[in-house]
Order: C-alpha cells, then sequence, then structure tokens
C-alpha cells in the first residue's frame, strides 16, 4: 500500500494525486453536509487510459476506489468511508466532448462533462438533450449515469438510463469495456449498459457515454393551475396527456405548504394565483413545430378541465419572463426548505394514480404519530415520484422530530411499499438508503444484485459500502 | 430423470405435459423451418406457481429447459436442441390481462397474452400499446420482452425492453422474482429486468410483465416518397424529425428491388409513383391532439424538403384505403422475399448516418465477390436498421450463392462491424448467429455475459446452446 502513491503520480502526474488537506477536503464530504470520509488520495485521471491504468494500480494494491463527478449527489454515494483507505477518483478532467452526430441524433461525451456542457453542445447543434436538474451546472454526466438520474422531463424523456445508447467503463481490475455503441437496435446478448448506469460506481467506472438527442422544441406553453386536492392532479395529468400526448414536457406538484415557504423566503417571489389553492401544478408543452401553437391547446384543454372540475383555476405564461417565474417558484423549492431549516427528506414514488392515496395515508399516519407535523410535498406527479419533506414549525419540536427520522422514515417508506412503490425514486441509494433498503426490498433480489456484484467485482474494491 | 414427467404431470396435470409426436411436433421446429430439436416433453403451466414448480422439478434432475412464447422468433432461439433431453415449458395458457391502471398509463400481463391481445386490451382503454410486428397476432409478449423485440415504431416508443416497467420471473431454480412494479422512477439498486429482457429465456423466464402505455393517437398521415439515393433518405429522415419532433412514428425504406418482388408478388399490388424511382420511404405522422392536422404538416415539411431536393415526388394517402394500400408494399416484403425464393438474410443496425455508407461498402463488395448479386433491403432506417437480402435470380446461381452463405455474412457483418454496428438488429442471437458473434463482440464483452449467466444460471440449464 505505500507504493500505491508514486505508482499513481506515474500515471496521471504528481499535480492530480491530491493528499493536502485542503486539496482533498472538496471530495471528501457530500454537498449536503450529511457525510464526511477519508482518503489515502484525490486521483484525476485525464484520459480512459489513465482511469484503466489507476483502477488496475488500485486492483493490485487491494485498495478500495471512490469514483466521483460533480459531488452533487444527495445519498453519499461518492463520499469515501471514514477508514481512509479509499483512493477517490475524480473524473472532472475528462470533459470532452468526443464527437456528436446529427443525423444519428447522438452526442458522444466524457464522464466529466457537466450536464450544462452536454446540453449546451445539443443545443448548439440544433438538438435536445433533455435531461435537466437543479444542478446541471455542476453535476456531470458519468454521475447523471451512474445514479440514473431523473429531474423534470422524465415523463417525457426517461431517466438518464433511457438516453444512454452506449457506454465505456473502466471494469473493477483495469479493463476497459468499450460498449460505445450509437445504434438504436442491438439484440447481441445482455445489455451490458443498463447495469452499470444506475449502479453507483459500485460495477466499474463510467467514462464515457454515447446518449440520445432529441428535436428541438420550438415552441412552449407554460400553465400555473390550482387544484383542490391530489387526485384532481392525476385525474388532471391523464387528461392533459390524452390530449396534448408526448408536448407535454413536464408536470410538476406543489402543496400549499411547498409554496408557502418559497413565497416566504425567495425574495421577490409571488403567488400567481389568488385564493391559496391546495395545490397547485405547473405544466408544460413544448412542439417542434415552429408553425405550432401550443398555448391554444393548453388554453383549450385547461377551459374543459375546468368544466369538469378537475381543477379550479389557472393562469397561463404570457411571456418568457412570466414562464421564468413560474418555474422559479418550483426550482426554489429544495432551497426554500434549506433557509427554512432542517427537514426529514423522502424521495419517493408509487404508480401515478397512487399518489393520491399515498399522501392521505402518510398524512394521517403522521398526523397521529406526530400532532403538528408539517408536510412539504412537491415533485414530479408524471413520474408518480414526491419530495416529501416533515418537519415542526417551532425549533426545538422540529429537533426533537429530528431525533426520530427513523421514525419518520419507516411510517412513510411502509405506506410507500405497501402501495409497491420506491423509497428512493430518483436519488439512489448511496450510503444514505443502504440499510433501509434491506427492510423492503425482497432478500431474493438482494441476492441476485450480490451475485452480479460477485460476478463483476469478485474482489469487492468498487465503492464499498454503496448501494450493497 | 425417469421420474421427472410423472412429477410434470403431478404439476400442470397430464393433459399439459405433450409426448405424443403429433402434440410435441409445432413446438420443436422454428417458424422457418430452419430448426428441429427434440425433447422429453413439452409442458404448459397455467400460472406462475406452476412455472416455479415445473422449473423446480427440472432443476432438480438436472434437466435443460427452453422456454417458448409464440415460436414465431427468426434465430430458433425457442427451439429446443438435437438431444431431446430439454422440457419445453410453452407459455401460451399464461393469457390473462392481470390489471390496466389508465391514470399510471401501465398494463399487466401474462407472458402468453399474444401481441396483438395486449393491443387490443391498451386500445379498448384509450390508450396505445405501441409495440408492433408482422407476427403480432401469435407471437407473445413473453418472446417479445425476451428477444427484446423491435418492428415499425421503434424510432418513436423505442424497442420491447423500453416499454417495460416491471417484471415477474421464474429464475432458472424455480423461485419467483417479483419485479412487478409499474414505477417510472426506482433507483433502488441494479435494475434485473433489463438483464432478463432480451435474455432469449437463458437467465430465467419472464411470466408476467407491467409494460407502459401511451396516448391514443386521433390523427394520421401517411406519405409514399420517392428518393434518388440513401443519403436522402436520411437527410430527410432528419428533416422530417426536426419538424414533426415525436408526431413521427414509422419512417421506413425500401430499395428498388424489395418494391419490384412485392409488385410481381402480392396480387393487386401497384407501384404509387411513377418513374421506378432506386428508393421509396414510407412516412407516417400520429397526433393525439384530434384537431391537429398532421396532413398539412406532411405536406408543408415534404414541399419544403423537395425545395431542397431531398426527395424526387411524393402521394400522400388521402383516405384509409389508400393508407392500408401503401403499408402493405412494406409489410408484404419478407412474404414477398419468401415467394420469390431462398435469400442470405441479414438483420443489420449501423447508426442512421452510417446507413449510406453501410449500403455503398457492402454492395460493391458483393457485386465484387459475386457478380450478379441482388439486394433486397429493406427496413427500419429510422432505427439504422435494415434488412438486406442477397440472391441471384437465376435459380442454380442462387443455389450456388446459398451454398457459400458464410461468406455472404462474413462480407455483410465485416463492414457492418467496421462501421460499429450490430449484426442481429431486432431477431437476436438464438442457435442462429451464436457462432457468427464470436467474431465480432469484444472477448472482454463475452466474458462480462458468461460471467452474469454463471451468477444466475450456475447450472447452465436455462435454454443451453442459445445467445452464449
Amino acid at each position: 500500500m505505500t507504493q500505491l502513491l508514486p505508482q499513481l503520480s506515474a500515471i496521471v502526474s504528481d499535480k492530480h494525486v491530491l493528499t493536502a488537506a485542503e486539496d482533498v477536503a472538496p471530495y471528501l464530504r457530500d454537498q449536503r453536509g450529511r457525510y464526511l470520509g477519508y482518503a489515502q488520495a484525490v486521483v484525476r485521471p485525464g484520459s480512459t487510459e489513465e482511469v484503466a491504468a489507476v483502477v488496475q494500480a488500485c486492483c493490485a494494491a487491494r485498495t478500495p476506489m471512490v469514483p466521483q463527478g460533480g459531488n452533487t449527489g444527495l445519498c453519499g454515494g461518492a463520499t469515501p468511508d471514514a477508514s481512509g483507505r479509499a483512493i477517490v477518483i475524480a473524473l472532472g478532467r475528462m470533459n470532452r466532448v468526443r464527437a456528436l452526430d446529427v443525423e444519428n441524433d447522438t452526442i458522444s461525451v466524457e464522464a466529466g462533462c457537466t450536464l450544462a456542457q452536454v446540453q449546451a453542445a445539443a443545443a448548439a447543434a440544433g438538438r435536445l438533450f433533455p435531461l435537466a436538474l437543479a444542478s446541471e451546472g455542476s453535476c456531470q454526466i458519468g454521475g447523471n449515469l451512474s445514479t440514473n438520474a431523473g429531474g423534470v422531463h422524465v415523463l417525457r424523456y426517461g431517466n438518464a438510463r433511457e438516453l444512454a445508447l452506449g457506454l465505456e467503463v473502466v471494469l473493477p481490475d483495469g479493463r476497459i469495456w468499450d460498449g460505445l455503441r450509437g445504434l438504436r437496435k442491438d439484440n447481441t446478448g445482455y445489455d451490458l449498459k443498463y447495469l452499470f448506469i444506475g449502479a453507483e460506481g459500485t460495477l466499474g467506472l463510467i467514462t464515457a457515454a454515447v446518449l440520445k438527442l432529441f428535436p428541438l422544441p420550438k415552441a412552449h406553453a407554460l400553465a400555473w393551475v390550482a387544484l383542490p386536492d391530489a387526485e384532481s392532479a392525476v385525474s388532471l395529468l391523464s387528461h392533459v396527456r390524452a390530449e396534448a400526448g408526448e408536448r407535454l414536457i413536464a408536470f410538476e406538484l406543489l402543496n400549499r405548504q411547498t409554496l408557502e415557504i418559497v413565497l416566504q423566503h425567495m425574495p421577490g417571489a409571488q403567488d400567481p394565483l389568488p385564493g391559496a389553492p391546495p395545490w397547485v401544478a405547473l405544466i408544460e408543452l413544448a412542439d417542434t413545430d415552429a408553425a405550432a401553437n401550443p398555448l391554444e391547446l393548453i388554453e383549450r384543454i385547461l377551459r374543459s378541465a375546468l368544466v369538469s372540475g378537475k381543477l379550479s383555476d389557472a393562469a397561463i405564461a404570457s411571456s418568457e419572463a412570466q414562464a421564468k417565474a413560474l418555474w422559479a417558484l418550483r426550482e426554489n423549492a429544495s432551497e426554500a426548505q434549506k433557509r427554512e431549516g432542517i427537514s426529514i427528506k423522502h424521495d419517493i414514488s408509487v404508480p401515478v394514480s397512487g399518489i393520491p392515496e399515498f399522501l392521505r395515508r402518510a398524512e394521517a399516519a403522521l398526523a397521529a404519530a406526530f400532532p403538528g407535523i408539517r408536510i412539504v410535498a412537491f415533485g414530479h406527479v408524471g413520474d408518480g415520484n414526491l419530495h416529501f419533506n416533515c418537519s415542526m414549525s417551532e425549533a426545538a419540536a422540529n429537533a426533537a422530530l429530528v431525533a426520530r427520522q427513523a421514525e419518520v422514515n419507516h411510517i412513510v417508506h411502509d405506506i410507500v411499499h405497501a402501495l409497491r412503490g420506491s423509497i428512493s425514486a430518483e436519488h439512489g441509494l448511496g450510503q444514505l438508503k443502504r440499510e433501509e433498503i434491506i427492510r423492503y426490498k425482497a432478500p431474493l433480489e438482494l441476492e441476485l444484485m450480490r451475485g452480479i456484484k460477485r460476478a463483476i467485482d469478485p474482489l469487492g474494491l468498487m465503492n464499498p459500502g454503496k448501494v450493497l
């Protein structure tokens, strides 16, 4: 082990083997400040070959490896453990767009490209790369793929997994798997790429990917809709989708409590509709046909929904500035929550049709166990995915609640499980939910996952302590 | 082994353990008549529990199992080998639609449902299940998933793999993995379903699935377009997709030779355009908005493409009967090929942008090696997927060509490989391409596949001799 660092320096040069406390610090703590780990060093390879050589050296030294992208994950998946034995392999220097093929609608990128960089490269070629997240300016595409990132356009374009056609992966022994294919159809055996995507770096290290591009929408329409209850949200979603089809690119939901904290903490934020409706939805249509009129379409759809009682009021953005302001109300939900104070967060999904029942059961059970509990619920109802945060308004009561986080989690997650949902819809397991998942996932499924882990990483060196 | 059949009878009843020659015959030969196998028996379980018990008994007896759906595969993946040791497990009795959730846009079906049955159940609920294939009346959804079936709508809706949200699988030891989740987002570990899909029954036996549904299109437009060359097809596709977006649900291509044999062999078939253009494309738009006018849109798009020289002529279907007749010209390509005589078939894909180069290189190399060779090329250019059939018009010359099939395959597949394409785009490997793939797939990738196979099916009992 003593010889490993010089070997790594020989591969990537001294400059890219970080060991000084101030240099490594940003890599050892997760974004939320929940996890702090230690590492022998942080290594920053600049090419796939360097990654392969680094992994080979670590493997020979039986040294655990922690791949890291933009370090924006929410479950501690990219933070090393406390042992200090690991080498963090940070991919940020591998940030080239290798190729863009307009006629194949694909872009080939290295893992360290930021999501925003991929979006911009696509847009410059008149195409859309539709993955969109709050952290898009700093998260890296390798991390997006490793965590199968979601975001606001999943109902239309799918998760990160559905956006990848090919991968380049450095395996746990340092060999390079070149699966960088840009094919829409390829039925020549097991689809390995889908295994590495979402594995949170536990099966290998994604170094590059071929991603799907889409036609760039040329016309947009955005509506802010007041709803009497969550049932109406689901029924309105179904109605909009049936009429607008795949023009529907976002359908977000916020409860009153969410909007209240946004209005309170975000300077300049204004409630778009009167009457403090209990739920609001943000609905976006987009069309690739420049001559199309999605504004007229959303108006027509909402008018018929109003008649049938699916909504109580609606406002439609009449300018880009208005649209931005409406989106900001949704996008600032997490930041407002942070300013409001600590909360117990959940990232759940259930079948879309089960959203109202989940809310009813979870709110009732929590209110019974913790009278006065406050629920900030918002998210991607089109994917059946809600961020569901629990807190108390009074500080001491909140501290007492937070001390009982495990109980709160179990109440929420037991209901999710009963509705055949997921306790981690888009954030992954990482360290945060590695124990919690054992409560819910069938032992047989965990056994299959462990069997695959052993088959691909028999020494257990890739990101140990995460997922499994 | 002598005790296995009574055990199987005890599980599914005598009636569903077929051993008489005339009863088993339809299960032992593939649709194209290329493969003939033998089996101890054909077992027809009626429930997941029966499948599990059958698999457990076979596993205990160390008896190979061959799962079979509608037996419409094109690569011999569902035909047992010549040893006669295997038990064929035919899923046709498991044909219930278990649930349809309109608000979640999902349908839960058993493996033995025919594709047409799934399509019809979706349509009855005002939804679309978009998988569409020539054999849809008899192929079964379990087989579609096991082979990751493609078809004519992949460019818009994806392959079978992209259409599944959850699976129920009987593992090689007879245990049941219940992964029947209807979730759009679930990031709780490795995505096992994507491994079983496309595995051609070599990792387990799919017994049920939760599938995605889509809004039902309410307006259609179909165009038949004459093209000077394959470059124009790719460039027109790019143009149509940029303007029409996801209204584009099919973009099929036929070369002159394909159309000629269809016109010759299909009674009543008529050439829609004069001048015998070297290539024609069939382009379909669909819209979920009943008030939309896709006819006007396709006319507008084609007019601008005509001006920029991307096409030479076009006809737009003005009635449903006309649209049917145009589609029939495409759909009868395989049948016309059969009537024309034996040919050497390929099911290739390359990046969409590589289609013209593939055609140029393959046609030149084949013409040089086999002067007078005739190419019938047609398929899903929107997916970079062509069916590429080679023959000679004169019978003796054709027999001589067919005798040299391996040489022809290598010429075509070497070019596909050089363009980073796939030698089996949508038909799978089965028995047909199990050897051929070793020539092209990286040894590391085969090693990873074998590692996964060992991890999940350590005794190698599931569909031996297929894929790997």
